[in-house]
């Protein structure tokens, strides 16, 4: 056997994804030495605290070259690839952009840093010449990022639809197939190790606007920051929604939608539609089908139509598996290449043109509490004409609750303010009790 | 802007997928440049009937340059790469050996040359210097190919089961949702252009056999040729067990399945089941909801655990779009690149043994018509117990036809031998009618 040429990794962050990696590396020496030409070696390991992280790594990791002192892992010879799954900003990205100017190539699973400042360090990694890859950064062992620069390169990408929150989708499938509330389906996650203690960037729906940013610089060719991202969260989801929802044929998801609004032009700038919200999906649609911590995304393209991707989103292995798959990449020499040769992403500010929530077309489910009495459905029926907007479908069960009954309507496309307009008219009638509870449906393209 | 080198592409084939592949390249020219930084030129067209290709192909491209002639198109200077869309054997399989010889990289959507010939034809091409991209060969625009080359690289993939032949889908789905017979069914499917006037290549699982073929020679990473593929048909299947399968949760697929059977070790050969045949998925699983010309495939790795990619498996633009993405990623420069330093095909003849059809593990759907008199349930589960068979769940309806009555039970796990033998004794048990049909239910892996 000839002598393999070695190459040289340093690790920034040793948690779950991080000793995951460390196992994929000791573990499949063999076959990725095989499938790259290269033998390679974790050379060192920066930590917050090294003492934890040597006792976690005990018989995997020599303890001596796990340390917490940036400045000796900077230093480390011989060490051209840096993988960061610290997560976070502040001195996390200090980390990431220390190492492009060392001219390490960098791999990360820091979907907070590249929403916010990933063209930034796109540039950075193009003046010094080595490659940023990310596939870890959404839908965890998913090649997403895979499919969106490689295997798509041919298509105009029209549309998005992802489902990115693994903690989120746990608890809506718990809300969905066992009728819990909310904050019991929360708090089972909590215990069963899928939601954080404090959940909020979860169930907010930032994470997956974070995501949902980095998915969309990549697919519609853009800059785009998660600042452009509006979200609304599930915490205010209300399980008779789901059950109503579940009797027309919907289920309940988070989704992280990207749509582009025009056909793609040079001389215009790009128009798109980016937002994260809870959203009835049809039961004959794939993405309904996609359950507890599973993640996907759906991408359209101008010349595929529909394509899916499906996969554990979150998770030990699952995630460490898409870091060490874009070490190997960046090993073997050809995704530097491609990085270089290929925009693979925009750090050229192409403009962009976000659309404000109150422009959205959509269809929408509407829940509320009507008198029981005759001539009401007619009333609403012509709250909802006014505004312009047409009835899809109606449900109405028979079970009172005082003198109120349940009433559900369903419409066709109609803008926010067209919703917003019906809604105050509705709540000031007369005919109803409270509030009216408005959730979207997902229509997607043709094709 | 500074001046943009030309990259002269060939074609040779254009039918449905080579059509669709010059409508992409002339209105898609201004992006594809913009994502390779070099300008695709299509520059001359083989096929067999040239005065036909410059008829569809009016105002597209120049009829001068469409010829007939292999000489003439392989002496057309400047013409680095050459697309392969013709499809087939025979002077196909020479024009690509040619292409190869003459140092052009090869694109190729020929699924049948790949499984027969594969590893020749990527031993010719690393000889020469040059790549082989073939992610049009299956799954349509679906970036399979992408996703286990490159997406997957850190994982040792366990199982692969995919829907990969639209033809087949479109019939089995037409027979799930409608209830149509067999024969209808397929006849509507060719009236609607979704299956040959001879359909045999799809119905008998052939076509899924080569796909698989090159499905697992990327997977499992060794020299697999179709004929290592068993397969079984759809055309006779019977309407009455779907309708039973249905009852009973499972939607019938016709699925290529690859199963690595021991973890992969340097020093034995590697074990595969490699086979084609219809099954009963259950209905929880989202290779169930894959209907009519959708494709998908469920890859099993051992650190993602399951992933899933689902679209369009045929079609011109889908496919095309396939071709294409191959074409930015062959003359961009990197996929030559990964395809000379990474391992992508194996081409140095690995051992594999391929599991015999006798040795098959399986769960099965049996359903016969038994007398409707007591003790024959009795007597059926002793034969299925004597054969070591433990029954999984018991459906019989009270509708009798004469004096039998439909009944159906299905197992679990157990081998194609101790099914057979069942199978002859209940037939030979004088309390049946008839013959016993046996389908095969899908396990999958755990993860």
């Amino acid at each position: 056997v000839a002598q393999v040429p070695v190459i040289g990794v340093g690790l920034i962050g040793c948690g779950t994804v991080g000793s995951g990696v460390v196992e994929l590396l000791t573990t499949m020496q063999e076959l990725y030495t095989r499938r790259t030409g290269k033998l390679i070696q974790l050379k060192r390991i920066l930590v917050r605290d090294s003492a934890k992280a040597a006792k976690s790594l005990t018989g995997r990791f020599p303890s001596d070259q796990i340390t917490n002192n940036p400045e000796a892992f900077f230093a480390t010879p011989d060490m051209p690839i840096v993988i960061e799954v610290a997560g976070g900003k502040g001195v996390v990205a200090d980390y990431v952009k220390k190492a492009l100017t060392l001219r390490k190539h960098v791999i990360t699973a820091n979907k907070s840093l590249l929403a916010a400042e990933g063209s930034e360090l796109f540039a950075l990694a193009r003046q010094n010449n080595v490659s940023i890859a990310f596939e870890a950064s959404c839908g965890g062992g998913i090649p997403i990022m895979t499919a969106l620069q490689f295997g798509l390169m041919s298509n105009s990408i029209q549309a998005v639809y992802g489902i990115l929150n693994g903690t989120c989708n746990y608890i809506l499938t718990e809300m969905v197939q066992k009728g819990k509330p909310y904050a019991v389906a929360l708090k089972e996650a909590q215990e069963a190790g899928f939601a954080e203690a404090d959940p909020t960037l979860d169930v907010s729906g930032r994470d997956a606007a974070q995501k949902l940013a980095v998915v969309a610089s990549l697919a519609f060719g853009v800059d785009v920051t998660d600042s452009q991202v509006w979200s609304e969260g599930i915490d205010t989801l209300d399980s008779a929604d789901i059950k109503f929802g579940s009797e027309l044929g919907y289920t309940i998801k988070l989704l992280a939608i990207g749509e582009r609004l025009d056909p793609p032009t040079a001389d215009k700038p790009t128009r798109l539609s980016l937002r994260v919200h809870p959203t009835f999906v049809h039961n004959s649609l794939a993405l309904a089908k996609v359950n507890s911590s599973f993640n996907a995304l759906s991408v359209y393209g101008h010349a595929t139509g529909q394509t899916l991707y499906y996969g554990r989103g979150a998770g030990r292995l699952p995630t460490a598996s898409a870091v060490v798959s874009d070490l190997l990449n960046v090993a073997s020499g050809w995704y530097p290449s491609a990085f270089s040769t290929m925009r693979l992403w925009c750090d050229h500010h192409e403009p962009v043109q976000t659309l404000d929530r109150a422009q959205l077309i959509s269809r929408y489910y509407l829940r509320m509490f009507a008198k029981d009495v005759p001539g009401v459905m007619g009333r609403l029926s012509t709250i909802l004409g006014d505004a312009g907007i047409s009835i899809s479908s109606i449900l109405q069960h028979e079970i009172a609750i005082g003198q109120y009954v349940p009433l559900v309507v369903t419409t066709h496309q109609a803008s926010q303010g067209q919703i917003r307009q019906a809604v105050t008219n509705m709540e000031s009638s007369g005919v109803i009790d409270g509030k009216v509870t408005s959730i979207r449906i997902l229509d997607l393209p043709q094709g």
